[in-house]
């Protein structure tokens, strides 16, 4: 990946990274992402092209590389049923039909091949062939996420270049799409150096680095960068809602909890009513159906700052971020990351 | 503490740590430590004895803290009732009435403070004033365990030398004793940098570290030591039985749990059948009682291999685990970890 600085900003949805942040955390030599999960073809254009007008450097587009497979109308009826209670506190219309997900996959894919970025990174599984073939052509150097061991290794016999490794501690969706996601929740520090051994291409790590020295301990464990996510939450160039960022500035934060109830996919967010009342609820459409039915409810809480009805999203190091622009972040952090990787060395001696 | 080497051997249980064990550790510069938590106090003062006829280094005896209430006797009876499908199972009678703990806390810190060791590391909770102001009398150094940062505050709060910060990654019991467990499952490479900005002591890590790589890395991250158990799990000074042995050597290694099941505390072993069908089942008596109507099983699952009944503890990183004489281990970890903080050095540039 040939970076100055060994930091990769994550991809964030819900406003959290932008172009800016993407642009700025390039521009400090580190690798910045676009959160292309959600977004439409046109929209990826526009984000690149966007990061394209602030930086030169190397940027990396990230996609969920998921199946949708809609489920019986049934289901998703029953999910929006369950949903009822929460609109009636936020004084939302219940819908007469459950709105449905508009994202594309192939699509996706195809605008992210078209913008040619030095970086396709992915969550949720791996891409068809083709499309790896195709980044194979075109130079992009490609990244897949892994939870647990076995994902690791499955990701580099799929022919793809590095391998970021997700441990239990990260923030929003769980990348796992082999194991069972209680089996996925295996710590950072555990986690990185079994599969530095068991896998060739290079890792980087993920999850639970707040800052300079979870990036200074991941080094040592035999990454060749460290992934921030919430570590960026709170930049100026990070335009998440005021309730989120109210949350994460809160005692709160210590308290995170890894739950389907917003998406209908395993994700890590401060624990407010929303989780308590709905996580596990069998009513819970699969992935992205529920996050669609919840869409329209996350987005009423922010607006009137009902924090118990949002998705706090947060890792559990979200308690280390700082308030400040992108590039001093990753300038302390480095600067941080120097003397921690020091004070490591005088320690063994 | 004082240590040549920052590598602390965690307490073990079931054989796994052993007076020959903590004795290697603190012969190489570490600090061993006895598992002093199941033993009667005639038991401390023998262990003790043991490791001071192989070193005059310091070693750390470990207590459980907890206060011991007893259920109601319905509660055993019920608790006892649900094992009875694996008593049967294994060819073992059902007990009459349900055998009670022996246990006695006061009496295993009076057997402490007796032995004089240099330092007393404990576990589920706090310890009374008395036992503290004892500790700073003898000069004995104090060091309790917290899963949270509250945890950790209150541990320095309460006038403890030092503090092990336990991530979620770590083997067998979880220290906790403020917050609901689920929210004591924060990742190490998180917990211990906010931990270390919150307290004044020093503060030693504990979870997922499996060789020196972790130990470098906790190094970075502000620890003064790395608490290592799983790591010392296969050492020929370990005492393990022949299935737990064997587990640890297989696949099965990478997929733990937390459960209740076996002792009535939250505590994390590689997932089996045991595990499987009495975990969250609302029978499980609180700890020590469970633990007390289940070591018969436990004993008897030993002795004839059936692993699917055993309690085969092992933290996130069991894996990096090595069948080694301990001081070898301990050698190959800190050069290990010396490479590993010159790696990162390197990296942060």
């Amino acid at each position: 990946m040939n970076l100055r600085v060994p930091i990769v900003q994550a991809p964030m949805g819900g406003g959290a990274s932008t172009p800016e942040m993407a642009a700025a955390v390039s521009n400090a030599g580190g690798l910045g992402s676009i959160a292309g999960g959600y977004l439409s073809a046109a929209q990826i254009h526009a984000e690149a092209a966007a990061v394209r007008k602030l930086t030169d450097r190397p940027f990396a587009i990230n996609l969920f590389v998921d199946v949708i497979t809609a489920p019986e109308p049934a289901v998703l009826e029953r999910a929006s049923e369950r949903l009822r209670p929460v609109r009636e506190a936020l004084g939302l219309e219940h819908p007469a039909t459950p709105p449905l997900p508009s994202e594309n996959r192939d699509e996706q894919m195809r605008a992210m091949l078209e913008c040619r970025p030095a970086v396709f990174s992915f969550t949720f599984g791996i891409p068809p062939r083709g499309v790896l073939e195709a980044c194979k052509e075109a130079g992009i150097f490609t990244m897949g996420t892994a939870t647990t061991l076995d994902e690791a290794v499955l990701l580099e016999r799929a022919g793809v270049d590095a391998v970021c490794v997700q441990g239990a501690e990260a923030g929003a969706h769980r990348g796992t799409f082999l194991a069972p996601v209680e089996e996925s929740l295996i710590g950072t520090l555990a986690l990185v150096p079994q599969v530095v051994d068991a896998v060739r291409i290079p890792v980087v790590a993920a999850g639970g680095i707040g800052d300079g020295r979870g990036v200074a301990a991941v080094l040592a464990l035999g990454a060749i960068a460290a992934q921030l996510g919430s570590a960026f939450l709170l930049a100026d160039e990070s335009r998440i809602s005021e309730p989120w960022r109210r949350a994460l500035q809160s005692a709160a934060v210590q308290k995170t909890a890894v739950t389907t109830a917003f998406s209908g996919r395993a994700a890590r967010g401060i624990r407010n009513r929303f989780i308590d009342e709905l996580g596990g609820a069998p009513e819970i459409a699969p992935y992205p159906f529920q996050n669609t039915l919840t869409a329209q409810i996350r987005a009423a809480a922010a607006k009137s700052g009902r924090d118990e009805f949002l998705s706090l999203w947060a890792g559990q190091a979200a308690g280390l971020a700082r308030a400040l622009p992108t590039a001093t972040i990753v300038g302390q952090i480095m600067a941080e990351a120097r003397s921690a990787a020091e004070r490591s060395k005088t320690y063994t001696g």
